[in-house]
C-alpha cells in the first residue's frame, strides 16, 4: 500500500498558484489599513490635505510592506525556477512560508500603529526574519534531495547567490533592526533604504547574460 | 440536442485556479480577524508587550485555521494529481468544497471569540467534518466515473491511502471535539496536537520514492 | 499602423485567471458580511445557540449568492471551453460580467439587512440579470466572430444548450422576482429552490457522454 | 559565481499571475467601500430606495475605478503578449505597477468621500498617471532589452500603437482633472467620458484583423 505521503504534494503548479494568490491578497490586504479620514471634520481643501499628511505613516509603512514582499516574492519566484520536483515537505515548508507572508499585514497595521516602540519594530523583523528562514529552508530542502533542475558547478553558483542574497538581507534587516535601541526612526530608516536599495537594483547594471530557464 | 449538463463542467485547469484561488483568499482573510490593540491606553513597552500577548487566543486559533486549511489544501491537491476528467457534478462537489472552505475564516473568529463554549468547537468541528465529506465524495466520484489516471492495484492503492487519510483525520478531529464535553481546552489543545502532527510529518522519514504525476 | 484594438486583448489565459480570481474573491469576501456576535451579552450555551441561530438570515443569503456565483462560474468556464480566440470586445464583455459579479456580495448584504422589502430583492434579481445579459453577450459575440472552436451541427447544438440554459434560469428568476408582490419570503423561497435544482443536479442522472474538448 | 540578480525575475507565469490576482483583488475590494445602510431607521419601501440613492457617489466611483481597472489591466495584458522574456527589472517595474493599482482602491474611497474637492480628483489623476508611466516604462524596457517577440516594422507598429495609446488616455485625464479648478463634477464628467468611450469601444467596428499572437 502507498503511504499518503508519498502521493501528496506533488503538484508544484498548484503550490506556484497557490503562493501567487497569497501574495497577490497579503499586498492588496495592506491597503485596507489605509483609512479615508472621517469628512465631518474637513472643511476647506488645505483640512483635506492636512488630513491626507496625517495619514503618511500609514502610507509609509504600507510602501515598506509592498516593497517587502516585493522582495519575497522575487526571491520565491526566483527558487522555484530551478525547483522542478516537490513532495509534501516542500509544500508544507512552502505553506509556512505563505504563512508568515500572510501575517505581514497585521504586523504592519502594528508596526504602523505604534510606531515609536521598540516592541512593535522586533515584531516586525521577526515576522521578516521568519519569511527569510522559510525561503532559505526551501531551497536547502529542495537542493538536498535532487529537486533541482540544475546539477554541479552550475547548482553550486546559482546556491551560492541564492543563499548569500538572503543572508546579506537578513544580517541588514537585523541590523537596522538593533538600531531601534537608539531610535525607532533610525531603525525604520534603515530598513527602507535597505529595502529601497534592493527594488531599485532597477537602475542597476541590466543583467542581461543568460541562463539555464 | 446537447444537454447543458453534458457541456458544463470539463475544464480541470479552471477548477483549480478557482480552488487556489479560495484557498489563498481564506487563508489570508483570518488574518483580518487579529486587530491592533487600540494604541490611546497603551504608554510603554511593557504596555504593548501586554497588549499582544492579550491577542494571544486569536494568534492561536489563526495558526490552528492556516494548518487547517494547508491539510486540506494538500489533501485537495493530491486527489487532482490523479484526476484527469471531469463533469459537473465534480465541478459541484468542488464547488460545495469551497463554500464550507470560505466559511472556515467565520467559524474560526467564531471560535475565537467563544472559546470556552462547547457550541463554539462543535461548530468549528462541523465545519471541518464537512470539508472532509466532500473532499471524500470528490475522490469516490472520480473514481466511480473513471476519472482517474491511474487504475488496477495502482488505484487501488492510492486510493484507499486518501480514503485511509481522510478517515484517520476525521476520526481524530472528532475524538478531539468529544472532549469538550471534559474541557474546551482540553479538545482544542487536542486537535491541534493532530493538526501538528499533520504537517509537521515535515520532520518525518522524508517520502522519496518515486510515483506516476 | 496598427490600431491598439487589434492589439489589445487577444490573451485567453490571463481572461480566465483573471475571471477565477475575481469568482474566488467574491465568493470569499461574501462570508465578512457574517459578523461575530458580540461576546459581552452572552453567558450560556444556550444564549450563544440563539445568537448563532439570529445569524441565520445571514447565513442563508450567504448560501444563496455562493451558489448563485457557483451557477454563473460553471456557465461561464462552460462557454470557455468552446472559445478559442478573442479580441478586447471580448474583453470588456467579460469585464462587464466581472464588474455585476463583483458587485453581488453588495446586493447580497443589502438583501440580507433588508430581507422583507421589495425593494431589495428586485435590486438582487437586477444584478443576477446583468450576469445573466453578459454571459448570453458573451456567447453571442464570440459565436458571431468566429471564435469559437466548434463549427455546423455540434456548434449549433452547443450553443443552443448554452443559450436555453440562461434564458431558463433567467426566466424562473424572474418569475420568484415577480412573487415579491405577494411575499418577499415566497420570494426568496423559490429563487432558492431554481437554484438548489441547478447545484443539486448533482444528484441527477449522470451526463458521461463524451464530448469535444 | 552567478549575480542573483542574473537569476530572479525570469519567470513570466509567475508575473501574469500575480498580476491578475492583484487586478482580481482590487477590482473586488472596492466594493467593500460601498457600506449597506444602516435599517433602524428605515420603514418602507420609499425610504429603502431613498437609502439606496444616497449611495450613488459611492456607485459611481465603484463604476469608475472598475473601469479605470479594466483599461489598464487590457493595456498590461497586451504588452505581455508580445513581452516573451524577462529580467529582475520586468519584475520591479511590474511590481511598482501593481503598487500604485493596488492603491486605487484607496484613492476611490477618498474620491468618493471628498467628491467636491479639488485635492481628492488631483490624488486620484496622480495615481492614474503613476499606473500608466509605470505600464510605458514597462514596454520601453523590454523593447530596449530584446524581451519582446516582435521584431523590425511590426514591432515598430505595435510599439506605436501601444505608446500612442498610453500617452493618448494619460493626457485626457490630465485635461479632465484641470477643469477641477472650474468644477469637480465637470472634472469627474470629462474623466468618465473618456473611460467609458475606451471601454465602449465595445460598440466600435470589431477589430477582426488577425495579429502575431
Amino acid at each position: 500500500m502507498k503511504r499518503y505521503d508519498q502521493i501528496a504534494g506533488q503538484n508544484l503548479d498548484r503550490l506556484e498558484y497557490l503562493s501567487d494568490g497569497v501574495f497577490a491578497i497579503a499586498v492588496t490586504l495592506l491597503v485596507l489599513d489605509i483609512k479615508v479620514p472621517v469628512s465631518t471634520a474637513i472643511q476647506s481643501e488645505s483640512g483635506l490635505m492636512q488630513a491626507f499628511a496625517a495619514l503618511s505613516p500609514k502610507l509609509l509603512t504600507y510602501f515598506l510592506s509592498f516593497i517587502t514582499l516585493g522582495i519575497f516574492w522575487v526571491g520565491h519566484s526566483a527558487e522555484f525556477q530551478y525547483i522542478k520536483k516537490s513532495d509534501r515537505n516542500v509544500n508544507w515548508i512552502n505553506l509556512f512560508f505563505l504563512l508568515f507572508v500572510s501575517v505581514l499585514p497585521f504586523t504592519t497595521a502594528f508596526l504602523s500603529a505604534y510606531i515609536t516602540f521598540r516592541f512593535a519594530i522586533i515584531l516586525y523583523w521577526l515576522n521578516i526574519l521568519l519569511i527569510g528562514i522559510m525561503l532559505y529552508c526551501n531551497w536547502s530542502y529542495a537542493d538536498k534531495h535532487g529537486f533541482l533542475s540544475v546539477a554541479g558547478a552550475e547548482k553550486a553558483r546559482i546556491g551560492k547567490a541564492i543563499r548569500r542574497r538572503i543572508l546579506t538581507g537578513q544580517s541588514l534587516y537585523a541590523f537596522g533592526t538593533l538600531l531601534c535601541w537608539i531610535s525607532p526612526y533610525l531603525s525604520i530608516a534603515v530598513i527602507f533604504i535597505v529595502q529601497l536599495s534592493y527594488a531599485f537594483g532597477l537602475f542597476s547594471k541590466s543583467p542581461r547574460t543568460n541562463l539555464p530557464s
